[in-house]
C-alpha cells in the first residue's frame, strides 16, 4: 500500500527531531514540515531539506496535512494545543501526565468529534505500549498482579534535582530496575513491592571546585521524595566524562503480569523495552500511530482515541491480507 | 460492567477444560455448557456442575449462547466446524496451522458476514499475542529484525516422534531457546539465525526392557527434520520419573524485535511468556477474546476477524473510562 500519508510536526524539541528521523524509515509517509513557535530561521531541523514554518501558518495548511504530530510538552503545550489543533487536524500526541489523561481526553474529544477529526492522545511507550500490556495482563490473567519497572533509564526530573544540590556542577541520574525484584516477579511469587524496592538510583555527579564530596553525597541520598528510601549510588566523575559518556537518552523498562489460571498453575507475561534513545523510540510509536489515525479517520472513527481503541493491524504498512498470511 | 456474557464450549479436550477454568476467573461471564461429539455421559467436565450436551444440540441453542468457543483441533475439527458454526454463533477459535490461516479465514468470513456473526479466528498466543508483537515490532522499528523463540516448552509433535523410535517405551521432548542466541538478539546485533541455532532440544526417554541406550540415542539425534542439526540432549529416566516430573504442559517463548531509529541508535522490544500450562493460558486468551467478540458484534463489526482487527481495550472488563483513568 502506498498511501503517501502527509505528516507534519508541531514543535521541534528532541521528540520532533525523533519524528523527523522516524518518517525517513516509513516510505508510505511524507514530511510536510516542522511548525514551531520559534522563528523558523532559529530552527535547525535534523535534515536540512525539512521545511520549517511558523506555528501561525498551521490553520492555512489544513489541506496539505493528513496527520499532525504534536511534539510539545505535557505541562504547558499540549493542554492548550491538543484541543485547539484537534479542531483542524487529525492529531497524535504523547501527553504523559498519567493523572490528567481523563481531563485532557475530555477537552480534546468534543472538539475532534465536532470537526470530524481523529485525535489519538497519550500514546508512546508509557503511556502507550506499557498501558496496552497492563490491560492485556489483567484481562488475560484476572487472578494475578501487574508490575511496571522503569529503566535502565536516564531520568530528567531526578537529574534536575541533582543539579540543584549545593556543590554540584553537573549530574545525571539513572533509574535501574532492581534485579532481585524482577526475579521474584518472574518467578510468579506476586511479591508486595514499593517503587523503592523495585528501583535503584545511580547518580553521576561532577563536583564544583572545592565542594565536599561526602556532604554532597549525604545531601543527595537523604533528599525526600527523590532519593530517600531508595538504594542510591553516587559516583563522582569529571566534566569530560559527563559530556562523553552520559548524553544518550537511554530508557526502557518492563511490564510483568504473573497470575494463576488454576490454583497450581502459574503463568507469566513479560513486556520489555531497551531503548537507545527515549525520544526517538517514542517518535517511532507516534509515527506508526499516525498511520492508524489516518486510516481510522477514513473509516469515520472520529473523536479522541487512546491506544486501547486502535486495532493494532492499522499501525502496520501491511494490508490485512498480508498480515494474516505473513505475520499471524 | 456486568454484561453476563453467555459462553459455550464446543469440544472438550485440554483446551476446553482450560476454558472451563478461565470462565471461573471472569465474573462477567457465565458458562452455558460443553457441547461434545462424544456421548455426554462420557464427558467428565472440570467442574461437576458444568452441563454437558451433544454437539447436535447446538443449532437449537442459538438463543442461549452469546459466544461459542471452538476448542477442536486445527487439522480435522476447525476446518469443518469453523465455517459451519459461524453461521449460527459468534465464535472464537485457536486455529493454529499458520500456513493455512488465509484459506481458513476465507471460508469463515462470508458465512459469518451473511449471518451477522463475528468470528475471531486463529487467536491464542501463537498465532495471537506473538503475532501482535511481530506486527508491532515491524511497524515501530521498520529498520530492524524480528526473532521468535519458542520454549521452554513441551512439544507434542516431537514427543510423538520420540515414541515412534524402536526401543522407546515413553518420552517427552522440551524445546528450549538457546541463551547465546537470545543474548545476541537482545544486544541488538541482528544475527542471522536458523531455527536450529535458536533452539535446543532436550529429550527424556524411558527405554523398553533390553533396549540399547546408545542405539536409541543415535536414532534420535540423527532423525531428519525433528532432531538432526539441532543441539539435542537425550536423558534416560524411569517410567516413574516420566509420570511424576513431566506431565505439565509447560510452554512459552519470546518475540524480540531489534532495530535502529537512526544509524547509531539501537532499540530492542521484547515480549515473553512463561506458561505453566499451555492449554490453560491459550484458553484464557480465548475467553478474553470472547468478550471482545461479543462487543464487536454489538457494534455491528461482523465477519471473520483476527487479533489485528481487535481494539485491545475490548478484551478488558473495564470500561474505556476506567482504562484511561487507571491503566493508561
Amino acid at each position: 500500500m502506498n498511501e503517501n500519508i502527509r505528516i507534519a510536526i508541531a514543535g521541534h524539541g528532541n521528540l520532533g527531531r525523533g519524528v523527523e528521523a522516524a518518517i525517513g524509515n516509513n516510505p508510505d509517509m511524507r514530511l510536510v514540515g516542522v511548525y514551531s513557535r520559534r522563528a523558523p530561521d532559529q530552527i535547525k531541523p535534523r535534515h536540512a531539506e525539512t521545511p520549517v514554518y511558523a506555528m501561525e501558518q498551521l490553520p492555512e495548511d489544513t489541506d496539505k496535512i493528513d496527520v499532525l504530530i504534536l511534539c510539545g510538552g505535557s505541562k504547558e503545550d499540549l493542554p492548550r494545543q491538543g484541543p485547539e489543533l484537534a479542531a483542524l487536524f487529525n492529531t497524535v500526541d504523547s501527553f504523559d501526565t498519567h493523572a490528567r489523561i481523563p481531563e485532557y481526553f475530555a477537552e480534546v474529544d468534543p472538539v475532534a468529534r465536532a470537526n470530524n477529526r481523529t485525535a489519538l492522545v497519550a500514546t508512546g511507550w508509557d503511556p502507550g505500549l506499557f498501558s496496552l500490556n497492563r490491560a492485556l495482563g489483567e484481562a488475560l490473567l484476572p487472578d494475578g498482579a501487574t508490575y511496571t519497572f522503569w529503566g535502565d533509564g536516564l531520568s530528567q526530573g531526578h537529574s534536575d534535582a541533582l543539579r540543584r544540590v549545593a556543590g554540584v556542577a553537573g549530574a545525571v541520574q539513572y533509574t535501574r530496575p532492581a534485579q532481585e525484584a524482577i526475579s521474584q516477579v518472574l518467578a510468579g511469587e506476586r511479591p508486595e513491592l514499593t517503587a523503592q524496592k523495585m528501583h535503584k538510583r545511580e547518580c553521576f555527579v561532577v563536583l564544583e571546585d572545592g565542594a565536599d564530596a561526602e556532604e554532597v553525597r549525604t545531601a543527595i541520598v537523604t533528599m525526600p521524595h527523590y532519593f530517600d528510601g531508595y538504594d542510591t549510588t553516587v559516583n563522582f566523575i569529571s566534566a569530560e566524562e559527563l559530556a562523553r559518556d552520559h548524553q544518550a537518552m537511554v530508557h526502557g523498562g518492563f511490564v510483568i503480569r504473573s497470575g494463576n489460571t488454576s490454583p497450581d498453575t502459574t503463568q507469566v507475561m513479560e513486556y520489555g523495552l531497551k531503548l537507545g534513545s527515549n525520544p526517538e523510540f517514542t517518535a517511532s510509536v507516534l509515527v506508526a500511530c499516525a498511520r492508524a489515525v489516518h486510516r481510522m479517520n477514513a473509516l469515520g472513527q472520529v473523536g479522541a482515541k487512546t491506544i486501547y481503541d486502535v486495532p493494532l493491524g492499522l499501525l502496520s504498512r501491511r494490508s490485512p491480507e498480508e498480515l494474516r498470511a505473513q505475520l499471524l
